[in-house]
C-alpha cells in the first residue's frame, strides 16, 4: 500500500521466516524494518503519533475513524510530518500509557459483536486507507474495444428484428413486450463495437441456416 | 464486520486449529462456514456474482474498485440477492474460468510496486467496505465531559494573566506575543469544563506559592 518504513519495538521473534513469507513479496520493507529497544525510541522524532484502539479508554480521547484519519493525513501540515501510527500488541493492544502518549485515536469501524480484529488486519485497513486518501481509490478500468455507438445499436436491434420475425418468434396478435426486453437486455449491458459483430454475425447465420432471402 | 455466510470450495484443512485462532473471536462464523466440491454448488443460488481480481484479464471485464462495489451493493435491488463475493486461492487466485462466472470484478487499489495481497488480507478490505458502505463508517467519538463555555474560556484567560504577570513572565517593554500563543495553543485543543477547572486550579496553587494577594 505504498508505505515502506516499519518500526518493531521489542518484537518477539525477528527476523521470522513467518514474516517473510506473510510479506507477500514486500520483502524488502520487512528487512529494512527497525527494530527498537522502546516506544519512545520509535517515536522520538514524530511531529504526530495516532494510536489504534478498539475500546473507548477511561479518560476519553479525540477518536476518528480510520477513514476520516486518512484524509487528515492528506491535508496535514508538513508541520506535522514525520507521523508515525502505532499498532498494539496481539492479544492486548495498546497499553493506557502508550495511548496517552498519542494525539489522536484511530478507530475501525467493525461489528458490535466481534469489534477486535488481528493486528495483521488492522494494519491492511489503515494502510489501505492512506493510500486511498493517496488519490489512490480508482481502479483503473481497461476495456479492449470502443463501445458500439448508437447508429451500430440501431441497426444491430434491425437486424434482429427481422431474424425475429423470420423465426416465427413474435406472435402476429401480442403485443412485442419480449422485443422491448431485448432492447432493455442488450442496453444495458453498453455492447462494445465487437459484442455488435458476433451478434450480428449470428444472426446472418440464423438467416442462412433458415435460408430467409436477405434485402 | 458483520458477514456471516462463509462457503469454502475444496479447502485443503478444514477444520483447522489456525482457522479457529485467527478468527479473533468469531468462532461461530468458521463453525457454520459450508465446505462444497464445486464452485457452481457455492454460487449457484446467487443472483450476482463478484469477483476478486488483481490483474487484467485477456478479455476485460467490468472492473470497480472495491469501495465503489461496496457501495453498489447498498443500493443494489433485492432481485440481485443473495449476492456472492469470490476470493480465489492464496497463491494464484481465480482462475479465468473462475472469474469469467463473475458479473463483476472488484479490485483493491494497492501500489503498483506490490499489487498483491494476501488472501486474508483481501478478504478483510473487501468485508471492511461492504460494513462501512452500510452506514457503519462513523465511530463514535464519545466526551466524558461538556465543552468550556465561551465565558469559562475568557475566564481562564484572565485569570491566566494575573498569574503571567505575578510571576513576572511578561516583559513590559515587549509585545505579548506569548499571550497570543497561549490564546491560539489553548483556542484549538476545544478545552472541555475539567480541564479548565485544572488549567484555573493550578494557576491558583501558583498564585498561593508565590503568596500574591489575590483580587
Amino acid at each position: 500500500m505504498g508505505l515502506s518504513s516499519l518500526y518493531l519495538v521489542n518484537p518477539k521473534r525477528f527476523p521470522d521466516p513467518q514474516a517473510d513469507w506473510r510479506a507477500a513479496g514486500a520483502l524488502d520493507v520487512v528487512a529494512s524494518a527497525k527494530v527498537l529497544d522502546s516506544l519512545e525510541d520509535a517515536i522520538g522524532d514524530c511531529g504526530f503519533v495516532a494510536g489504534t484502539s478498539v475500546r473507548d479508554r477511561h479518560i476519553p480521547w479525540t477518536v476518528k475513524s480510520v477513514e476520516e484519519f486518512a484524509l487528515d493525513v492528506v491535508s496535514m501540515s508538513e508541520a506535522a510530518k514525520p507521523l508515525a501510527v502505532l499498532f498494539g500488541r496481539e492479544n492486548n493492544g495498546l497499553s493506557n500509557d502508550e495511548l496517552a502518549m498519542c494525539n489522536l485515536h484511530v478507530r475501525i469501524p467493525s461489528s458490535d459483536v466481534y469489534g477486535s480484529l488481528n493486528l495483521a488486519m488492522a494494519v491492511q485497513i489503515v494502510v489501505y486507507e492512506l493510500f486511498k486518501a493517496r488519490g489512490n481509490s480508482e481502479v483503473k478500468a481497461g476495456w479492449d474495444r470502443r463501445h458500439a455507438t448508437h447508429s451500430e445499436i440501431v441497426a444491430m436491434y434491425e437486424h434482429l428484428d427481422r431474424v425475429l420475425n423470420a423465426i416465427g418468434f413474435f406472435d402476429p396478435s401480442a403485443p412485442r413486450t419480449a422485443y422491448t426486453r431485448f432492447q432493455r437486455m442488450f442496453g444495458r449491458i453498453e455492447l462494445d463495437e465487437t459484442e455488435v459483430q458476433i451478434l450480428r454475425g449470428m444472426f446472418t447465420h440464423i438467416e442462412r441456416a433458415i435460408a430467409v432471402p436477405r434485402d
